[in-house]
């Protein structure tokens, strides 16, 4: 089912690109939560396009309005309801390629579902705009998370073929994961970071795109929280991480390259220390069975090329059925992995909190 | 919510591996639906242990037993229910490393979860004997999904580092597919079959184990299936892949690999060519927004090297709180990644057949 | 949980009565569909108060705005929120009683689940506002069902001891059905209206207040929809029901009647015409083992006498957890009755859409 | 969806009358719960045929077995599975009218509904012996509920026009409602129960059969428990009885008859004694705006007279759509209701232990 998503909380999303409002309905938060304001500002402005010159000029208005389940500046515990009101759209922009499918967009999957009948401005629904709602309701998860300790931070691992190092899935720092999230570019290695951004300008120079992969973390959650079949703690984090658009692969701990290791490696061996259950090593990312065992949870994320570049490409008109040319004008980010960050951290904040 | 998974059609798991049975539930299938029950068989003895030497010599019975749901050779409609017995068990193998947490197992998360209630024997509700209920509603799922002309097949895309060639995802031939799910060792080119399978036999040879990536795909099906935000394809499928005991990554399409390339590249352009809609790479993996293009779904999974290795390991008394040391006897897969195909095709049938 | 309802349409409520606005988002319309925005219109204006003298003077603004999932005057298929704005409150009103447990409302219960911290003013999200956005969903929802020849109407059946007719289960006129919609005050015998009317102006000029029952009817809804458990036609429609403030029993074709008949008489024998199957009579109200037969689909609701009064009666406070006396200013109805009828007619629509 | 229900417990439910075993899984019940299993097999024979000579005479097996989840006598957290073996069916009693829809029986709508693939050997899915799971899992919720202080019982209001008096909805005595559970034909008053026991065989011995209602009450359910929309008390309430065969209405506190007061009348005033809330009536049988008020819950439901009788009855042919006249055969109870009253305190207890 479109639109609607959680077990003990409940997300419900909705709006389009170049509709009035986008927003979000979050129920099952707790009642009595005094709510930051400033820092939902904070996470929206991470998110927001138009901030830095790796991500497009766009200045689209973030500004929520929370319209209900919230009082005398806490959560009642009814369904807390925000606006995101859409505004300084180019709408024209787009309807001079409307019947045209944009490659690697939604544009063509979603006609056939929808009939021909779904909003074509600016990607509609499935524009990535939606994803500013996603960061709103994280921003919540997030303060309610901090409140039982859990933080969330993430690193940029890679653009293209630029790396920087992965997290030392053992020992990571709260205070850098932290920092990490205050930063503009947040990579651990500075000098890996500028090699990265070049390789993004150099991508916007030539009219084309880059994507990368995004390691991200979450500290503290508390050992035996989440399931077997069928709610593993992977299985909520994926279903929400893949509903992000441009998101084409999830892994977790050592992911795909715990392929390469003998059993013997891969095994997180245990050992208790101050009557503290730990692994030696943690191959698993923090989850064995389906179930957080207490270690760092660990996971990456692949991010793809932006669809939109304005390089000449093939592709058809979907009402002639013919065959056309198309070069995507206006203002798109030639990476938005940047960007992504945030909306990551948020679909692991609301995923853990469903967890939890 | 453990055990319980799907929308149009509901999964309902229980069992334990020593246990008297283990079992499903299937709601939503459509009346009339005539089931070959040989397919089934088929589909659950390639998941069974004790078939090759490159896998366990436990010889368990996966015999089941259609209790409901079916009658005079046709589903009813009404939930189908099926009952796997149990039997030829050395339960007296686990109890005397009940209190040991077999690293990379689930034993010490599933103890902290349960409070040390849960079946420890045999991995209780976490064995993979678990995925054998999912192997029998996944050979209904194939069944339906056949008539509406879809067929899944995957193959072996790796041993460690042993690899043969990807699939190429614009152009899979529907028989090669099919001759694939009944070779005894999926792969495309049988000399890099030989190499993965001495890599498992060396791996048994040292009392330890290797993993390996599965690259599954499905064909025909139609265009326009799927959501946005937040049960896309990736999603609905990636939640049931990560329920898989031993999946620790999900990818669709190029994956992560994608980040390597421009957008250029990495983009599908249209084209159509007598009616159809087709797109000249495909990336994506069949999937653009969240929703099918019509082109084959090919996503890869990757799974751990088995947990359970002859060799000594470092562990914890759950109970004590004291470290140990644990050598795990009984009779092990030195490499699931054979019997867990059947079950990713399952889990794709299952996921598609809820998609569609 | 609070907020979410359905399964092929799900719907998401928000807001509290002197909030900024309340709302519905709602998922699974199908693309394409014409909007009446007049009907629409016409519904909310049935419900609203303020309309009569049998009703409260308040003149609430039911103006509602669609921002997403609507374009070019159709439905797009991706979800679809309307906000009704809030407007015309004396927050003042109740301020005095904000600590006061209005007898027979929320406001104790309410405060012990979300520990004092929901909105108090005008009920909040308890507030009889909170079935304007489903009025509003289930305009759209008739309109739907309309397009499948589904009609739905009802009339009051009794306001205190005043009492008309049932209505014939049998044969129920789809024209008087639809007038009956259309009618100020719904009865199919007005000389029994007046004297209901009589009655709701006695509780009025008592300070007082009286409740009723409203008969609702579905006809042409095809046989063979619904469930065995636990989605039975009359679990549906009940749980939807129910959650109508004000509702206390709801029964289905003779309802609690049925008990006082023999077998012979309560059964409904089948006999066919034309090739159409029919029975004789409808004690079952169209629903034989929670799935419509096809006969008309007839329901009763019992609906109690508004809980604010103006006779001054016992209550305590809740925070100081004194006994105390209160007497409700502010404009109530002396009866609900009346604005409930489309609201009782929504709530069956939205049952039956996500049915069949 | 068939065969689910629930949030935080989820049942799934499976069987035939003359399969092979029906039976239920139940997700989410806590781990380390000692089961009593005694008091189970006690329910279950409350429900059991042949039991007196007020129900029929046949003599069906409900022996239980329980097969996953449950490990060294207490609740493991993972699903719990349990098996009812069919046994001593006449399925030949059936094949002579299998073609033909029994009056007010689920033949006809479940032809429709299933295509004519269901089973139809003795209502198939749609027997009322598939109460028999919902009783099990209803004895497990109620031990649970016992060690919260939750106590459930019920008594016969009527048969027929032979009633008892209602509970005393503001003081119900804790030890009665117990007593009740075991009695044979729970009534507080035996005379008139003696009355309902001779209508109920003035019935059988006219071929005929009779309905009832069933008053039954939750006591010590702590005050802030359910919902808002849409998961009222009501509703979940509601849900589950509408899916028991026979049940055509559900009504809370004074239901119904609510409409017949004045508001003063029927407004429950709050009091505080002794740092309690208590109400002085409880009309609204400890329900206000969806969520428990701390006082008694009360709800009555009414069960039609069993629609199996001797006498012959018109009817069609299913398959040949001609008009026929029945007689059904076999061995059926003319009253349902005292069979009937475990399985509606089953499900009370199973939606108490979802809400709370």
């Amino acid at each position: 089912m479109s639109g609607v998503w959680g077990n003990k909380i409940k997300l419900s999303i909705f709006g389009e690109s170049h509709g009035k409002a986008i927003g979000i309905v979050i129920n099952g938060i707790e009642p009595g939560v005094e709510l930051d304001l400033d820092f939902i500002n904070g996470e929206m402005e991470r998110r927001a396009p138009g901030r830095t010159k790796y991500s497009t000029q766009r200045n689209e208005m973030d500004n929520f309005e929370i319209v209900s389940g919230f009082f005398e500046g806490k959560t009642t515990g009814t369904p807390l309801c925000a606006f995101i009101w859409n505004g300084n759209q180019h709408s024209k922009d787009y309807s001079n390629i409307k019947d045209f499918a944009r490659p690697s967009h939604a544009d063509y999957t979603g006609f056939v579902k929808y009939n021909g009948f779904n909003d074509y401005r600016g990607g509609g629904h499935f524009s990535g705009r939606l994803t500013a709602p996603l960061v709103f309701a994280g921003a919540i998860a997030k303060q309610i998370l901090m409140k039982k300790n859990v933080v969330i931070g993430s690193h940029i691992l890679s653009i293209k073929n630029k790396k920087e190092e992965y997290f030392d899935k053992v020992n990571i720092d709260r205070e850098m994961l932290i920092a990490l999230t205050k930063k503009e570019f947040p990579v651990m290695d500075d000098k890996k970071g500028e090699e990265m951004k070049e390789t993004i300008l150099d991508a916007k120079n030539n009219l084309d795109s880059v994507g990368g992969i995004i390691e991200c973390c979450a500290l503290n959650i508390p050992a035996g929280k989440g399931d077997p079949f069928f709610d593993s703690c992977e299985s909520v984090l994926s279903h929400m991480l893949f509903s992000i658009p441009a998101v084409k692969g999830v892994e977790f701990g050592e992911g795909f390259n715990i392929t390469n290791m003998m059993g013997s490696e891969a095994n997180d061996s245990f050992y208790t220390e101050g009557g503290e259950v730990k692994t030696y090593s943690n191959n698993n990312g923090g989850i064995l069975g389906g179930i957080t065992s207490g270690m760092p949870l660990v996971f990456r994320v692949a991010v793809k090329p932006t669809a939109s570049i304005y390089k000449a490409q093939n592709t058809i008109n979907m009402r002639t059925m013919e065959n056309e040319e198309i070069s995507i004008k206006g203002r798109h980010d030639p990476c938005i992995v940047l960007r992504a960050v945030p909306v990551v951290e948020a679909a692991a904040a609301l995923s853990i909190l469903d967890i939890i």
